[in-house]
């Protein structure tokens, strides 16, 4: 059974907080197996990456080459179901268009004292994906990460994805192509994320690596922080819902259930002021299920982690969202406008009774890589910034120099850093 | 001695990834240590701030309180060096005038599909500002973290420095007050980061962490992050700069002088096409570093990591100086602006010779929290957006619906998501 608040009851400001602070991952303790296996990828390169992936994804990447070829991709594609490759193009072009409208302006100013400021956006040189196999062997996520890379101009985006058994999922190479990443090698674990952050005989090391996995390689991406980039660490998918007593508690609950199906650990929450419609969702939802291929993965996070919070009002709706700053957030009410206005912390928000998160996961054209687990509250979605950064210029003349050099001296002196301040003093003949 | 390479030498590729690959930090290994004081804090508050702040720091934080008064930072700034805290404020308005253009736009459209897009930024609620105790309690660096989370609208910044012996630096005090910080705790270690990132009677907690610090605060910070945002964790800093023949070989000395006076693990290196010049560079800098307070500093930084590089032409810059991908780059040639031109990796240029970098540390405008030790790579100099997150707009009607939902069903059911092509379809009565 999921959880019903109700924001009247007295205990209720004690019970929301307990559920803000429920634990949803398993936190497995796997640093030291990460840091062998780092260690071993590092000392000895592809040999590694061969005995590894004998090891976990039971293939021979001595026999099938650590690489995938072009020909091996092109034929993918060809098996490929071309009804779901149209779908993948169509998305792909929506994608794309919204995020060429994210490319970031550079920019040169003087200021009244003469100095010349500006920044400059350059793209990261190279970036790895890391693709996860098996059954999250998720297309529309290739997508998602690819894009906004080769939108920010990155000249090599090499990407990784395991083989479990030797097999690749050809809608993910389909995407891969689409979205024009460069290299594909069949490789996954921590072992890949050492071998892009590193490099090997047969992959050039990148500058920074994206992309979801499991905890081995989560903990993976944490190792290597530092020597590249990496994006953040995502955790389990929620979503909240916000709706009004005119919805349709059939579409609520099949928004919830389309969020519940991702993971045990993923979570679904409605608020709504009318107590007849939580009680009409919470029934649907129990109908629903019985008709979903998922429903033992759905059945389990809507129990553990499901919540309904009935409210008093409305008004009450954008503090309580605020506080759970959800990585989605559909707003189902007469006035959404009002609602989203009001919203300060949502990794997405999904406007009106017709956009079901579903449209954003897939052919929105906005990202669906958000910030997770309350972490919308300091962080943003995936856009081409995260595949570009910025260099700071700063220009003086003579008589610049002149105008600025004494605060800087004074400065420099005050934090006892003397040849800071001598570096200006020498050219000012002081 | 510094580093002699010369790019004539048939050995020069080899030597200079050998340069690139030397080690500057002593990765001390705290994490342990680190663990175990989060723990402590986060089980018993206060107290622990307090117990462990009469161990590292020698101070009773019972007796004197763990928030620093306002009385107390009137006092400070009262007793501060009128020129200097003249200076402060003179270098806060540059770097709020400068920061203050770095806001980003929100924005939604409408494509040709009728589908409405769009990103709203809000600023991060409660950010921690993390300040160095002792000798590198820097007042510039208050105001080069504090301002930008200002601008970006910031509610709550809550700084934490430590005061040992009690002891608290007023012009620190004086920075914060000029760059409007909120609340200022005087804690520090993995202790104070703790507290910001969990809260504590005293403490409320905050939902991102900046700011520089020893090797206990950086494994902290490591350590929170998901909790909390953090910045980037900081490595030694660097200069590169980049001559001609035509240069004062005095001003490049100062300014490599100013960079090694930082830490005994800064780098400086010197880039230039003209063998006389470099020589004279390397006279000048011993002949300066007699005059320094921190020669003994500077003289080994120097002698350990400072290098010399030697080309045939300035042709060469761009791609050695991106191998680099240096924290600050001086270009100090004839036609500065062709070189900035073609440099794609570094974290601050100053373009000329009247623009020493020290001009940037304090005066300039720009941000001098930069990447180090090769991030340029794939990351940038800290800015407003810093401060901010993004947060997706979508926005269907049933028009919208029907036509991007048959392609969101069809990529839902291929990934073998069908709850969430369901709650597509439902929607389209399929």
């Amino acid at each position: 059974m999921p959880l019903r608040l109700d924001t009247s009851s007295p205990d209720f400001a004690a019970r929301f907080t307990a559920f803000l602070g429920t634990k949803r991952e398993v936190s497995q303790d796997v640093a030291d197996a990460v840091a062998g296996i780092i260690a071993d990828v590092r000392a000895r390169g592809d040999a590694a990456l061969i005995d590894l992936s004998r090891r976990f994804d039971r293939v021979d990447l001595g026999a099938l080459g650590i690489r995938v070829s072009e020909a091996e991709i092109d034929a993918a594609v060809a098996a490929a179901d071309p009804a779901t490759v149209q779908a993948l193009a169509f998305a792909h072009g929506r994608i794309r268009a919204h995020h060429e409208r994210q490319l970031p302006a550079s920019g040169r100013y003087v200021d009244a004292a003469g100095v010349e400021l500006g920044h400059r956006w350059t793209p990261v040189d190279a970036v790895g994906l890391y693709v996860p196999g098996g059954t999250a062997a998720y297309p529309s996520s290739v997508l998602m990460n690819a894009v906004p890379a080769k939108v920010a101009g990155v000249g090599r985006l090499a990407m990784v994805v395991p083989a479990p058994d030797g097999v690749l999922n050809p809608l993910v190479l389909a995407a891969a192509r689409l979205a024009g990443v460069d290299e594909v090698y069949r490789v996954g674990g921590a072992q890949a994320v050492a071998a892009l952050a590193y490099g090997t005989q047969t992959i050039a090391p990148v500058a920074k690596i994206v992309g979801p996995g499991n905890a081995y390689v989560a903990a993976a991406k944490r190792h290597v922080f530092g020597t590249v980039g990496i994006d953040m660490v995502a955790g389990p998918s929620e979503v909240l819902v916000i709706a009004d007593g005119a919805q349709n508690p059939d579409w609520i609950a099949a928004d919830l259930l389309a969020q519940a199906e991702h993971d045990t650990a993923a979570q679904s929450i409605l608020m709504t002021d009318d107590a007849a419609l939580a009680d009409a969702v919470a029934e649907a939802v129990e109908r629903q299920l019985a008709l979903l291929p998922r429903r033992d993965i759905a059945g389990a996070s809507w129990a553990e982690f499901g919540a309904i919070i009935t409210l008093a009002s409305l008004e009450e709706a954008p503090a309580l969202s605020d506080r759970i700053a959800p990585e989605h957030l559909e707003i189902m009410t007469a006035d959404a406008e009002a609602l989203v206005a009001r919203i300060r912390h949502a990794g997405a928000i999904f406007i009106g009774a017709h956009t079901p998160e579903a449209i954003g996961d897939y052919v929105g054209g906005s990202n669906h890589v958000l910030p997770t687990a309350r972490s919308a509250r300091f962080s943003s979605g995936l856009n081409v910034l995260d595949f570009m950064k910025r260099t700071t210029l700063l220009k003086c003349g003579p008589e610049q120099l002149r105008a600025l050099g004494p605060a800087a001296i004074a400065l420099g002196e005050a934090e006892g850093l003397g040849a800071h301040a001598r570096s200006v003093a020498i050219r000012l003949n002081l």
